[in-house]
């Protein structure tokens, strides 16, 4: 097998024009020359720690095992919420405890989870706003030049979770929700394919979508159509164009799957 | 002479906020672990794919040999539409067959063209949505690990080229088109710099602009000024300002270049 | 000491989507295959050159000695400006002579300074529109590789340097100016933390802002708040919001701060 550098990316709100995502990226460079730096995202809606939760869950298990994932999404940078880092599998997380590592510590029941606090492992002086440069950024250095998680402080067993809703069954119907509205305009529900396997209309809100196509193009351009998308769920798109615009549906909505009636 | 590592470089129209992209770094990191990813862009407007065949053709052939260049603007995907990968001189593309690889395939007489059709080089379960992550991804990390072109599928004779608009002579004009409008509003035209050895006048549509100048700061701040751009094309410019504001002109629009009068 | 690869920042207002950036990174990658490449920023507002030298003061010195440090943010290009690259310190910088350098040049008195003008490491033909490529890059590309500074070309003793707004102690008073407006809508001002060692009231033009707290979240969610910001300067913000839509701020307005007066 052959091994390649230990990466470390970095997902967060602060765009890049200000020098904080490069910032960060310097003090990782000085800490731990090795390694490489990659740039998940720097375009997470100021604030919007769902939306980093989500984004994380689509690629951090598909990094090699040691990669390192940094995300500061942080309005409460400065406060009283814990910087947490965790070792779930092989990879690492490191993040604010504000929800930000919800998906992919849902997904891992045996992380551990530590509060970064060991003031050998910050950047002196830390700043009152900036705890990507001067806390995640050095935890992450440390992890990512093989140093141990637990030298970084105490145990955390409460890390904070966002509630995640969940579809239900009521009767024949299934009611779920948009949990991420992406780039495309694309909606995306959290009603996963495994409840799919009858022939089904689908709504979002009070709006009939149809039933579920095999792939987009299966839809006239301009047409709505439902998809098993990329996260294995229900995702509602319009063809070559954005379903966020056109049904003016955003994160929240409702999404109805009921069976294909005849006639 | 010094060997660096194989390097992929990204285009799409993903954004980077939903974490497609960094999907497909992860698992190309993971296939190819000693391989350097380099964003090229996730800023693509949606299914722009003229767009993408042109930022594809300036810098395709400026990064070293054995560069594996993945282009992925997508709008097809999960139709009938195919993947495709390319050996062009020493450099390899990969991407959909709508035409995103276009400049670069006509720049290659000498290229060979495969369908990315077998299984072992997929990621499974292929989805409908994301070919990014379950096609494009494995092939790039393939070819970037120094597998075989032939081993992805089958020869490709007719690959999807756009139609490029070109130049023509009219008697004394010539008439060309405005094939790219960038990010300063700079709008480029498909008139090479071959064709301007004489004096000469340049209007778009119906506005005058000017002789060619030797730079933008031949022009005063705000005027209209036509110069040779990087991509050695006549390119009509805004001084310090957006011709494509300034004019309100967009891709498409007719060029025409006149001897220039004596007074 | 682990010693890690030479990386090279960019920082530049092409955007990503015309391929700029990448041509950059292609022909560095070219010319010192063994370079790391890192994006800083390509999203600097297009010619904002106050806006370039402050992101790279944030971000410079944090990286490893030996990286070199691009900024091409460049309205002038192909004008009379000359192409600078200097040695600070560790650090190499390589950018336009219109001002982009000025915070890191101002930060090192010893800093040597070079006109970038010897054919031998420009690219050819070097375009009237893109010193990016054709210059900057390639001068990049041979610090990078360890090549001596002195061979780009002639000593420069007298770069453009920014006029920087300095505070100013008028009796009891400290004014100063805005001199930065970050993605959040923080404003930044000139006023360092060792102007502020007493209890003190700041308003941004003629509003208050309050004391100067340790935190943003110090104060209530939609509150204006007033901290020590991560450069160590006087910063004014809204708890969740955004200071510059909800003061209707912009770069150079005036900060004051007097002492805080007894009910």
């Amino acid at each position: 097998m052959t091994h390649g550098p230990v990466r470390v990316t970095l997902l967060t709100d602060f765009g890049t024009r200000d020098g904080y995502a490069a910032a960060m990226r310097g003090v990782i460079a000085s800490l731990a020359p090795g390694v490489v730096l990659e740039d998940a995202s720097h375009d997470i809606a100021p604030g919007d720690v769902p939306a980093a939760a989500w984004a994380l869950g689509r690629y951090w298990r598909l990094y090699p095992e040691g990669t390192v994932h940094v995300v500061v999404v942080d309005p409460g940078v400065g406060g009283e919420r814990r910087a947490l880092a965790a070792s779930c599998g092989g990879w690492f997380l490191v993040g604010p405890d504000n929800g930000v590592l919800t998906h992919a510590l849902a997904d891992s029941p045996s992380a551990r989870v530590v509060s970064v606090e060991n003031p050998a492992y910050l950047l002196h002086p830390v700043s009152a706003t900036f705890h990507g440069r001067d806390v995640f950024a050095p935890a992450a250095a440390h992890l990512a030049a093989g140093g141990a998680l637990e030298l970084l402080g105490r145990a955390v067993d409460d890390p904070l979770l966002l509630p995640v809703p969940r579809p239900e069954r009521v009767g024949e119907l299934i009611r779920g929700a948009i949990i991420h509205v992406d780039r495309f305009g694309n909606l995306v529900s959290n009603i996963p394919r495994a409840w799919l396997d009858v022939d089904v209309e689908v709504s979002v809100g009070d709006m009939p979508i149809g039933p579920v196509r095999s792939t987009y193009a299966a839809a006239p351009p301009g047409a709505r159509v439902a998809v098993i998308g990329s996260a294995e769920l229900l995702e509602i798109a319009i063809r070559d164009g954005s379903a966020e615009a056109a049904l003016r549906v955003s994160r929240g909505a409702e999404v109805t799957v009921r069976p294909r009636r005849a006639g």
